[in-house]
Formats: C-alpha cells, structure tokens, sequence
C-alpha cells in the first residue's frame, strides 16, 4: 500500500534506509544486536548503507560491546528485537546511562496495527501493552523516538540522534515492523544531523571564565583533576591544551584514567582520597585549587567518599553548568569556559606546583616468590603496555588493580566503575576492539578480567573470534568473586565459582589453534617469559592468557574501598 | 544498633531468617542467583533456613532457571543485587509474569540511609533515584515490597509470597542491606501463610455453573481444550476429574501440551488451528461446545489465531473470570465452577463423540534417507521418552516439532510459547532438574534446543555440573536461527551464527569424562542406537548430544505459523 502523501517525496528512501545511513554518517560502523522476527526485514538494509552486522552471542553481551565500541569511536548502535531482545540488554544500556555513553538502541516491534488492536503476539506480555518496556527504557534514555506515524519519523530520528550525541547518554527508538519501508524524505540526507553543542551564552559565559582566572592567578598550589565526564562529553582536547599552556600538575581519578597522556611531565597520577599514593594525596589535598573537570564522585571512584579537599578550593567544571566554591553557574558547560581560560590565562600570575613523579613501581613490588601478586603484576602490566593500546579492565581486582598501573602515551581506558556490572568487560573489549578494526587504526586491545566475571559473559569470545579481533585476554584465575570476599565472606561458598578449563574456552567456542593463542601463567618466570615474547607482544588475532592469581589477594586500593563499602552497607537506623 | 521497639518481640529473629524461612515453608529448598555486595549478609543466611544456593552464572540464566523450577515444583526464588543484578534477570522475570509462573525476585539493595542521603553509589545510574529500578519492575511484578520500615516488614513478605502464589506471578522484594540483620516478630512464623484462593461468591458460582450444565447437557458434540492458565493456576486436579466424569474427548494447546494425560484413551491431540493434525482440527471445529480451560490464545499458540471455533460455542473457564458464550461472570474463578460442574454434571444427558486417536507417527514420516528430518524425529523422541520425564522445549524448531510427539503418562511439558526468549530452555532445564532433585523423585529432564538458543545461554551447563543435574541435552545443530529463517531471510547471514565445537562446551565448563557424557549423532542409524542404548536411557548424570539436522528443515507447524507471523508484520497501514 503506498500512502499518498508519499508522492510528495524529492528523494524517497524507506525508514530503515533513513535510520541506518544516519548512523553511518554519525561515525557507526558496526551494529550489534540479534535477529528477531520483528527485525528481520530492517536488518536487510544495514548492508545497504554501508554497515556491518555483528551477529552478538546474546543482547546483553550485545549491549556490553556496545558500550565499548562508543567509549572507542565516538558513538555505537545495537539493534534488538521487542521485549525478549531488549529487556536482555536493559542491564548494559542502563550501564551506558549511568556512565554517560551515547548508544542507540533500536527495538523492533510489532507493526502499528498489531499496537492499535491489542494483538496477544508473542513476546509482549499477553496484556496488549506495546508500551511497557519502551516506558522502561525511558528511565535510561536521553530520547525515546517511538516511529509510529511515517510522516514523523525522520525528524524524530535525527533528533534521537542529536540528543544521544549531546548528551551523551543512550537513546530509544522503537520501529514497527510496518514502518520499515515506509518511504521517508531522503533529500534532508543530504545535510548532516546538527551535532554541535550548543554555545554558552557568551556573557555568563565571560563571567564565568573572569572568576575562574582570578582564582587560578591567585592560587598559590593550584591542580587540575580530570574525571569521567572530561572523557565521554570530549572535552579531552580543552583539557590537553590547558595543560600545555598552563603546565599545572594535572592527575585523574580512576573513572578518568586514560584521559591524560600518563608520560607527559605534569602528569601526576591517580587520585582517589585515601585509596592514592601518598604523594598524589599530598599534592592535590594541599592543593589551594583544584580544577576539577567532569568529576563523577562516585564510591568506587573516590575509594568510598575519601576525598579530602575542600569545596571552598574548588572550580567544578561540567557538561550543563560550573560550580566555583559554592557559587553555581546553571547552563554554563564547561567546554566554552575551558577554552577561554586558555586563551585568556595569564602565565606570568600562574603558580606551578611540582607534579610528583610517576613510576611503574615493578622493582618494589617484586618479593621473592614465584605467586604473581596483585602488588607486582599491575605495575609490571604498564612497563607490557605499548602507545595507544586500548585497556579494559573489569570490576573487581582489575579496575582498582590498573590504578597501580602507568600507561604509555595515547592508550585509551576503558572502565565501568560506576554502574560496575561484572561480565561488562568482556563485552566491552569485543566492542572496542571493533571498532578499533572499523577505524582501520592499528591498535591493540587489551582486556583483564577475572574468572567469575568472565562466566558472566564468556560466550562474547566467540563474537571475537566471528570478526578476527585484535585482542589480548588476561584471565585472572583466582577461584571467584575476589571483590566480594573483601567486602563479605572472604571463604564463603556464595563467593566460589565452578571452576572452568578455561583454556579450552576459546576452542569450544569455535576458535581453531590457528585463530586463537593460549597460555597458561603460573609463575612470575613464566609471566616475564610471555610479557617480552615478540610475538606475544605483536598480538596479531586473539590471544588467551590463563593468569593464576591467589583468591585471598587483592589490589592496596580495592581492599580500602571494600571496607569502606562494607561499613556503609551495615550501618543501621530506621 | 537496637530498636527499643525491638525488644517486645516474642521471638525476635532476623529480617532475612524470616524471608528465608517463609520461602521454604511454601516449598522452595534452592535459591537462584549471585553473589553482589549488596545481598552478601543477606546470603549468610540462606542455608540457616535450610536453603540452597545455586550459586548461578550470570542472572539472566538465574531468573531462566527460576521459571523452570517453578514451573516444576510450584514456586521458585531469585536473589540478585540492585541495578546491575536485577536488570539482566528482568527479561528472564518479565517471561514469568508474561506466563503465569510464580517468581520471587529478592533485590539486595543499598541501605536505607544512602537511600535518604541520594549517595553518589556503584550500581546506581548517579542521579540519586532508588526507585527506578523497583519501578520498571513493577511493570512485571504483581506485588512490589520495599522493605524500608522494620515494623511493616513481615507483613510485607507475607503479603508478596501469598500475592505470587494465589496470582501465580513475579513478586519483587527490595531488602536494604541496613534491614537484614533488624529483628522481626519470629512467632508469626509459627502460622503458615494463607496459601488458599478466595472462594467465589457462592450464588454467583451456582448461577455459572447452572449455565454451564445447561449449555453442556444440551451439546451434541462437546470437547474439552485445556490451555496454559490450566497449568499455571493450579486446576489440572479439577480438569482431570472432568475428564474422568465425563469421558469427554480432551485436547491441549501448545502451551497446555503436559496437562494430560496423553495415554488416556479421551486424549485427542493438539489443537492449534491450522496448524493441527487434520483429525483434530475436525473434531474440535465441529464440536457444538468447546469447555476451554485457561486459555491464552497467543499467535504462537494458536497457530497464527487460526481457530475456527466460535465464541458462540465457547465456554471460557479462566483463573479471575468465566465467559459463557459472551456472557461475562468477572469474579467468579474456574476451579469453584469446575469442581461443581464435575459434581453436579449428569452423565445420562451427555453426548460423547468419539477422540481422535494419537499415536507418535515414526514410520509414516520415515524416509529412506539417513538424514534426521524434523518430521521424522519429533514423533521418535515420543517413543524414546518415558513417564514422569520432565521435557523443555526451546522457542523455535522444539517449540513446534513437540507438538507432534505424544507424551507417555506423567510427563511435564515446559515450554515458553508467549514470551519466547531465546536460550530460556537451557536455564529452565536446569531449574527443572534442581526442582525435580530438591523434591527427591526419580525424573529424567530432557532439554531440546537449537544451536543458535544455545550460544545465548550455553554457561548454565556450568550450573548443571555444578549440581550434578540428571539432564539429557539434545542440541540441534542446523547452523543457527531456523525460526527466523522460515520468517525472513532463509540465506541471510544475519541468521547465521558462528560455529561453535558444541561438543567441547561442557567440558570446558568444568566437566569431567565422567561427569558427562557426550555424542554426536548425525544420521538415523546413529540416533536410533543412541535412543535403544540402556546406559543412555537411565541417564544418570549430565548427557549432551550433539544432533545434526539440515537448517532449512523445519516441522510442519512451524512453517504454518512463520508464514502467518511474516504477513502479520509486513501489514501496512498508517
């Protein structure tokens, strides 16, 4: 049935024609997702505009690599069917909310007749609700584009593209099955989707950047602190160039490690309360100011709420306002203040504390046993770690272990230290690493992850091997849930895993000797051995790393937050 | 901590002994899930009340394996960990609630103070909101208890678990890690839950029955058709013993397959429209009056809503309400009606027309061939099962190749027709044989599953080892989602999945030789040694048979119903 409003059309393209070149222009590559009955025809027209299928494992993993694959190229898209399909990837989505990911979610659903007449359809919930999971995902979507009426949907599209990129956050958009050819104007195609912020309106502005340099030229021990939100709302470049020009010492949370070039001199290090090194807490707690940039002060990300500076020293710069001190500047985002700071700072006002020295600390951790520690394997990780790797590090052992660790320059971290949903990593490699590959850039991807968060989400291997990626997998075989013993029950059974031939995971799941490399680690010879083999380290096609590790050991930082964390847990009232 | 107004209990005991206790008294004896830091305490307490824990892979196969132990010994329970726990068992929890299965989800939350104080916490989405993760569940759930107040605690337990049972749906229990160890009244434990269902209003009831009788003693041709809510809401007693009584031929739906007896010499089939055998669709179409016991007629269940039966000569006997003809009796439950239609019904004035006979047609669909044809297969595994299996049917080719295997006496059929997640078979499998192995009977759980279900799901045979499970896995290896490719896309690669070593896979989950046993059977000679062999048919523990069949092969039923699913969702309007 054509609509006749359709001959109105200069350039007619259907709906999934419309949708998938728009991600194409925005920078996607790749889409992940499954198959579903209410998909299928829509997935015919993803080869069409230039994409790739990735044929996920499950929509849960799906949604994982998603997630990686927009902390690696920008922004990422996943396609899942109704209900069934996108409620396994709910959990990741949320995960991408919490850390401020853009991530495009399509769902396809039943045909707009089906909606209107309360069909009783396979995978709806047998009430005749068609709007109950798109009303769930509303709680974790900057946009919710529900594509029902033709005449609505390119705008509504390219505004859930928009939105998703601005803010940075997941998007919802929900295709009927009978929209999918519905024909679209495809000459508004022809001028890309908007994606440019918003200015600051140019007086508050001004105002704002005159009292931040004043503070700043007044300051006598001033640092910069770089988080989370530097990163995923891409203020990055503002921030090196304030560094160049300003030379202040500058450090970054664990939520913004990878956001720094770690060789540079006024690097620092991490600074997370008490969980830092000394000297990192001496320097920035003395600080008399602290240019905080996208800071995220979650639990996890402050060694549980340790921080121990002051308000009253510090600038708070984020994506929609900047706080000096306690003065608050709604609507005032932080890329337009941080480039005029750069201009307008005057050098020869500017105090420059020292930044203290940053070091792969392998010698001093190194005791005489042949047990890998925790305590020497993290610092020897970044003397193995080259330029422009990428790192992604799981919840657990690794994400608090890779504070410990320096990195070369332009290696991208990837971590989930605020929605910290255990298997995610696995995921997240896969989806990084692709998109490494979709930007033809020759980087390698490195994941650490321990054994029972790899259970989670180990079928997402044979996604790696589906695609030929580029990946490193250090497996920490530690018998278990190491967090969660530091926090409770350090010999409970709840805290044990089945334990795995993990070797032969790999293998089962589809990958020849040829495509896939194995190694069992047991010893500190044996780790050195693999760290400065050639051909360990050119990492070509996936590479497997059994790495035996006590379960009762654990990172310095990840022992002082479980604690912490257990506190907070038992503390009582009602 | 103490609460003064803790001290006038009779018998204090803790909040999660209480909720422990309660779940075994109404007859669970494992519980589902992972360890998270937000359950840990709570976890210390699960084998005090002479619980289990499963100690499960990842969530989503938890909230699968749940609905499977359900679904076999009445009522299960699923304890996962705020945010990141909850959502990825909430698609596994929604196809509970999408089909009548009795669900408890406990959520280990943050405390009730970082609650008030809106902490910056993991597993939060960073914007201080609590309640968003209970809200969409609660979409889902049939009751929603946040147990934020000591005093309102136990009474909030006991309302849920009563509310999942006599509604036969998910409850969500939120527990703060602060109200764990806070002390409830112990003496109510003393009185078991009212389990009972409200009686119908007894006029009412009468008046209905009296219709019914009126209707039946006058019908020529009358049948009995017995759907999914006969199941789930308990009444298989009731239908029985009509069944008995009246020697009136009874069929099942899909969704109803295991509801009776399919020995019994009244047993005629399964109705599904256009996809039933043609005796079936003869006799069930022409009946004057069909008695349908909890009926859900989805698409899938229904063969593309292809009934050629008429409400006019339609009684709908349902859990909350009756329908005469179009003469509606809210209120009024089935199993009071039933009971007294059985009672009251006067043989002398009832017709009874003849059953279709029903028999596993293995030689008629015997080709000379050695390839394993569906149609060939399905009716040989009727053979090969034996009374008391319990069967689990994965959404797609096993969903509707079962359709044609007549069931020996006592057989449960567990099936996941109206949702249709794929790899829920692999954990309800699980959840089956847990439950048949927590109620010490001798059953054998055979799990049939495609290849492309499986890699969704595939470490929940970790648990099976983990438990030692008595599970026959016939995995059918066609080369990835033949559903889908009978919908759209017959050669599309976005059907396809990436081959996997199926047969490596347990192993690599931690099997031993001993632990399982391992086949692959690729011709008809080799499946009828495998089916005649004796060790294999006791199946002690784990069994894992790798059967191949071609991918564009598919049953009868399901071609049928892929063909009416396709024009459904290509139906254009606007």
């Amino acid at each position: 049935m054509t609509d006749i409003r359709e001959q109105g059309l200069k350039k007619p393209v259907n709906v999934a024609e419309y949708l998938f070149r728009r991600l194409h222009e925005i920078g996607i590559r790749s889409v992940h997702g499954l198959p579903g009955d209410f998909n299928l025809v829509a997935l015919d027209y993803i080869p069409k505009a230039g994409l790739k299928w990735v044929g996920s494992v499950n929509e849960l993993n799906a949604a994982y690599a998603a997630d990686g694959y927009a902390r690696t190229k920008g922004i990422s898209a996943i396609f899942t069917t109704f209900g069934v399909g996108e409620l396994s990837a709910i959990n990741g989505i949320a995960g991408a909310f919490s850390e401020h990911v853009p991530v495009v979610h399509i769902v396809g659903c039943p045909s707009t007749i089906s909606q209107r007449n309360g069909m009783l359809l396979h995978h709806t919930l047998g009430n005749g609700d068609f709007n109950v999971f798109a009303n769930m995902s509303s709680q974790i979507s900057c946009d919710v584009a529900r594509l029902n009426k033709r005449a609505e949907i390119a705008d509504q599209i390219d505004h859930a593209l928009r939105e998703c990129w601005i803010r940075s956050r997941p998007v919802y958009i929900m295709l009927p099955t009978d929209m999918v050819e519905r024909k679209v104007e495809g000459a508004r195609l022809d001028t890309p989707i908007d994606l440019t912020e918003p200015a600051n309106q140019s007086e508050r502005e001004d105002y704002v950047v005159d009292v931040v340099l004043r503070y700043l030229h007044a300051a006598k021990q001033p640092v910069i602190l770089v988080d989370a939100c530097a990163i995923r709302h891409r203020v990055l470049k503002e921030v090196h160039d304030l560094v160049e020009k300003t030379q202040l010492p500058v450090f970054v949370t664990p939520m913004g490690k990878g956001a720094i070039n770690e060789d540079h001199p006024n690097y620092g290090g991490v600074y997370a309360g008490t969980g830092s090194q000394p000297a990192v807490a001496e320097r920035v707690e003395t600080a008399d100011l602290v240019l905080s940039i996208g800071a995220l002060k979650s639990d996890f990300n402050t060694a549980g709420f340790s921080y121990r500076t002051s308000q009253l020293n510090t600038i708070d710069f984020h994506s929609d306002h900047c706080t000096v001190r306690y003065s608050e500047y709604p609507g005032v985002a932080m890329r337009g203040v941080l480039r005029k700071v750069v201009e307008r700072v005057d050098l020869s006002k500017l105090s420059r504390p020292p930044s203290p020295e940053v070091v792969n600390e392998v010698t001093k951790n190194r005791d005489s046993s042949q047990t890998i520690t925790q305590a020497f394997f993290w610092p020897r990780i970044g003397e193995y770690l080259k330029e422009n790797d990428i790192v992604v590090t799981e919840t657990g052992t690794s994400n608090f272990g890779i504070w410990e660790t320096k990195y070369p320059r332009g290696v991208t971290g990837i971590t989930q230290i605020l929605w910290g949903s255990i298997g995610w990593s696995v995921g997240a490699a896969q989806g990084a690493a692709l998109a490494a590959k979709d930007m033809g850039v020759d980087r390698r991807t490195i994941l650490f992850v321990g054994d029972g968060s790899f259970q989670l989400t180990a079928q997402e291997v044979s996604t790696m091997i589906r695609h030929d990626l580029r990946i490193t997998i250090f497996l920490i075989f530690n018998g278990g849930f190491t967090i969660e013993r530091f926090i409770h029950g350090m010999e409970a059974e709840y805290n044990d895993i089945t334990r795995w031939n993990y070797i032969d995971v790999p293998t089962a799941f589809g990958g020849s000797e040829k495509q896939v490399r194995k190694f069992v680690v047991k010893t500190k010879d044996e780790l050195e051995e693999l760290l400065t083999d050639t051909d360990f380290n050119e990492a070509r096609g996936l590479q497997f790393v059994e790495l035996w590790m006590r379960k009762d050991d654990a990172p310095r930082a990840l022992k002082i937050t479980a604690e912490i964390a257990a506190r907070n847990n038992a503390s009582m009232s009602e």
